[in-house]
């Protein structure tokens, strides 16, 4: 079978050492002669198994100890509601920066359960360019009891490497795309979530890290799987949890560690997006319409400016092996997701064929 | 290695074969080079294995045309508070009814979204012996939007076997741990809802069966991935569904099919809890408190009355190749587990312990 490399934005690629362990012990989980799917959540083994998750993403992500993990269901889109239901307090209102899709979406889900202000921080130009204008807030998120924004853009393929400065106020930011892709300052944020199918796991598990101060505040109408109090009090087990799901999380964070932990991870990113974005740099057949500060290192996008042209190429990739490239249904072209998962030999070979289909194409 | 015959509540046992097959393709489904859990669900394979898996749900449940079958997050916790914001309407308040632990949780969860009555419908004779009292609410149901019971009470063991008469009320039941176990009229229901972990698949997925004429009631504080209408228009997919999950959901439904459907999946699980049961009523050693109307097909609870010697036997069970045999820590005692994936031999292999350690323990 040709050799498959898989830009899927999300259910993602995951590391194939970490599927070959979950195959080889499927039916037979630490000699139970069950699987891990068919045990207790509240069982010995399984509790080991959370515990040590948790101690496994403190160390590969250097979360402070004053920061509680919890591992739940419903996606980052659960938690588009959670969050005001949990954070809203004394100033009844929040402030979301809309940098895109999933900033946009976030906000709009937001207003059903409380008053929040919106603003675009994002600004095109003439020749399309879309950049970020603004990232200082420190003049008005006092008056809010958080800021939320979404630091990687998943279908623009548009990053903000800078950490918002908020000041005093509590940032809150959907990393679902670029969670453990780089070496991060924890302690400048309120509350980091991310679903856990780009850089994580499978679909199905959201991780939330929240400072222990903001837990404790929600609403009285908050369903109990998603109020933070109650979940920290059960070890995020107030009801069954997603296990195998969990069980897959622990075993990448693993995975992360024997791998050299974030500054490897890092270094092998950037890499991989250097190599793309260098020869989208050169290439008179292909555009990225992002800003050169502002382009993602886990999503990247192009287009030949022809929309059947993008359909052959995503169609003619998929034959090579180079699958799940063809961009979000709300912008078109292309789109190479080039999450942790992803060895640099995926974006070599994907150059390579850009190269040939250019050449053929011109 | 010893034969294992799991017994847990959930997280349960699954089909053997199902597992089997996951293993097998879990690095490449579906000849794609990549694991189902890796590819896009709105991708063409993963929409043909969601729209195969609402047909073959359909079919063996026999499912009449007017309900819409919904995959979602968040357990049947999560539903205890979806259901309420779903279906308050006009009428202001729901009525549940309360036979023990998770129907009560239900109903303490549901008030914090609604106005509700509750009735306790069980009773404890002075033999300890728990029955259920009333099935019949037709005198009251229609003052309220909807009416929730529980069919099966996982922990003590207690099943309600005839449906209840709400009149032309609508009918809401939590079967997660009675789903499939036997056929039922579904017209019956205006909503049926499960965790998966006990007779659908893995724990993380959550199955909600929904008659048409109650969609579009939602409350606008009500999470995007909960509301039934616009879930019911995003097929089940207004974010990233639990794939991986959803996939297993839909390795067991196949795997009912081929082994008879529910009729032969009802026989089956009779005997099997026939088989139990029988053994029980003739011990002077072990004690069952559930009256015999009301036992339980799917959990069957037994106590020697005595912690110690409880305690011993689940772990002298346990290196036998029995697991999970411990009862519910609200409850004590035993409880045998035995949904569609165990097999008479398990049951069998159970009766010989307990007869055993009865005989060395008497």
């Amino acid at each position: 079978m040709t050799q498959v490399y898989n830009f899927s934005a999300g259910p993602a690629m995951m590391p194939k050492a970490v599927l070959e362990q979950a195959q080889q012990e499927l039916l037979n989980w630490q000699n139970q002669g069950t699987s891990v799917m068919e045990v207790s959540h509240r069982g010995k083994l399984f509790m080991e198994l959370a515990t040590q998750s948790d101690k496994d993403l403190r160390e590969v992500y250097n979360i402070p100890d004053n920061y509680k993990i919890l591992f739940l269901q419903g996606g980052a889109r659960g938690q588009f509601a959670a969050i005001p239901m949990n954070l809203i307090g004394e100033k009844g209102k929040a402030l979301y920066l809309n940098s895109g899709h999933w900033s946009g979406t976030a906000a709009k889900e937001a207003r059903n359960f409380c008053e929040i202000s919106e603003i675009n921080i994002v600004e095109k130009d003439q020749n399309g360019i879309i950049s970020v204008t603004r990232t200082d807030f420190s003049d008005i998120a006092d008056q809010y009891d958080y800021v939320h924004y979404c630091p990687n853009e998943t279908i623009s393929g548009m990053e903000i490497h800078e950490i918002p400065n908020v000041g005093n106020a509590v940032l809150v930011a959907d990393m679902s795309s670029n969670i453990l892709s780089r070496k991060i300052d924890i302690s400048k944020f309120g509350l980091i979530y991310a679903g856990a199918q780009k850089n994580l796991g499978p679909a199905g598990i959201t991780i939330v890290i929240v400072r222990e101060d903001l837990i404790g505040k929600a609403r009285t109408a908050t369903p109990s799987i998603w109020n933070y109090e109650t979940q920290v009090n059960a070890d995020s087990m107030i009801n069954t949890p997603p296990t195998f799901a969990w069980y897959l999380c622990s075993l990448v964070f693993k995975h992360l560690i024997k791998e050299g932990g974030l500054p490897a991870i890092e270094k092998r990113n950037e890499a991989k997006a250097k190599l793309l974005y260098d020869y989208l740099n050169n290439s008179n057949f292909y555009r990225n319409y992002i800003a050169e500060t502002n382009r993602s290192v886990m999503n990247v996008t192009f287009t030949t400016d022809n929309d059947e042209l993008n359909a052959k190429f995503v169609a003619e990739a998929t034959a090579c092996g180079l699958h799940a490239l063809k961009g979000h249904k709300v912008l078109g072209g292309m789109r190479a997701s080039i999450y942790n998962a992803m060895p640099i030999e995926g974006v070599q070979a994907l150059i390579g064929f850009m190269d040939k289909f250019a050449k053929e194409n011109a």
